[in-house]
């Protein structure tokens, strides 16, 4: 007899992590109907989209009318994915109640990805911090390159723990751990961990790995030996990142639904409706050949 | 810095256990080919193909064949499954020195995978264990459906102890745990082995995961955590199990080589070349969509 003994926040990143590496441009209608059937499949938070500059990524150009389009509802929350205070402004006149702060444990990763270094990016959250706080949105702060960057390699544990500070110092609801590249193994989880919970409790952390080699669940798995319950994921295994040269998508949602629930922790989510959603935004990309799964 | 604590044994089933499940005949010098790349990767111990009955299993019709052509070296064990007596003598006659007796923890399983009850294939193999020490030959004792059976569903740790016991009784050299149907989680690989460690030593075990919900690596991780150092794998995730519906294929040799390299252990095989040896294979397999890749 298989008993519950707590819950797993499972987060989808799909329609943004896993969307925005997609080629060709999927309609915002077909976006919301892939949002719409996550949200049926149980799940309820999702990283919706991104309010970045639509010459860096066009697929995402549509993020205030996917936004618009979004049955709101109380028990479910959007977050978008805010570089700028030009981003925060779009976000927030569609009204966007949780946005999503980015920023490197390796400088190198940050300057490429964002253009500016830590220090810039942490000036800029500040103000942006601000508006958000004005505005009643809540923040989550993501650290990308949270075990390796690809153009640094390891990335030292307190080179993370510096970066968590400044998102704590600042004022941030919740701080997820990236594997933007998908090079961890169990034991730099264990290693980072093992530092990270001498200044912060699993219960404020959540862990974002991407599957490159195929270790993601192995990943997952020591995390939440460790304590972790709040994992992100995206359905179908879809994503990667632009800035991240080989990285391959997100941990699957349905296979680490199916792995939770499979122990006898509750996920809150419908495999069988999962599998509808993945279905669904699999008859779009399939027809394009940029999309890399992992399963 | 990563430091080398010990050595990582994996054993490689492709050529038995992936293979027999593609449909289009695979020309026996293309197999020897690829046991050769395998070898050639650093790959010391390999199930190569099996001596049962051609009607049953055609892919594997030139078993003798193989054996034959097959490069004999004193640092490389090529071991052949042996369902009767007639397998082993017909073993014998092509000079295999290590034969696998397959027995299933779940008794439904064992009728339909052997047509023969566990006792009744026990007692076969007793006879066989006579001829094996006659004639030198090694023996690894691997069960079958040690977690899940598809027909039954959970197995407990003490039916698995029972058999695992029947085959030391009888004497064979090493003792696998496979998860024929690839069912298995992290939490029900410490359940058994917890168990099983009270009569047997990690040392003398090794672990068979396949990888049907993408589960495997995960599994993997937490035998290693509890001791076991002995892993079979499949080149390419190839594999899963003619009587077992449902199961894909194996955890992929070059995942768990490059898994337990990257975590600072020695596995002794190239991960470059064994690269080659995938992609040699891969050109003949990806012609028969009966193949499924579990990558």
């Amino acid at each position: 007899m298989k008993s519950v003994i707590d819950r797993i926040s499972i987060i989808e990143v799909g329609p943004r992590d896993g969307l925005q590496n997609i080629g060709k441009f999927i309609p915002t209608e077909i976006k919301c109907e892939f949002v719409k059937a996550l949200v049926e499949s149980g799940i309820r938070e999702l990283e919706v989209t991104s309010f970045v500059s639509p010459k860096n990524i066009p697929q995402l150009s549509d993020a205030e009318k996917l936004m618009s389009m979004l049955d709101k509802r109380d028990d479910v929350v959007y977050s978008c994915l805010v570089p700028t205070v030009r981003g925060l402004e779009r976000a927030i006149r569609v009204g966007v109640k949780k946005v999503v702060f980015f920023v490197g444990a390796s400088n190198e990763f940050n300057v490429r990805n964002l253009n500016a270094n830590i220090e810039e990016t942490i000036s800029n959250f500040k103000i942006m911090k601000k508006i958000c706080e004005e505005n009643r949105i809540k923040i989550k702060g993501s650290i990308s390159t949270a075990f390796y960057c690809p153009f640094r390699g390891y990335v030292n544990p307190e080179d993370v723990i510096r970066v968590m500070n400044m998102l704590n110092d600042m004022g941030v609801d919740e701080i997820i751990l990236c594997d933007t590249a998908g090079y961890a193994t169990p034991k730099d989880v264990e290693i980072l961990l093992n530092k990270v919970f001498k200044y912060y409790k699993p219960e404020s952390l959540g862990l974002h790995m991407h599957n490159t080699y195929g270790f993601a669940i192995a990943c997952v798995y020591k995390a939440f030996e460790m304590g972790i319950r709040k994992f992100e994921a995206s359905t179908g295994g879809l994503g990667g990142c632009p800035n991240a040269p080989g990285a391959t998508g997100n941990v699957a949602t349905e296979i680490l639904v199916n792995f939770f629930e499979k122990m006898g922790f509750q996920t809150g989510i419908s495999l069988i409706d999962l599998e509808k959603a993945l279905d669904m935004i699999n008859e779009f990309i399939e027809k394009d050949k940029k999309c890399i799964r992992n399963m």
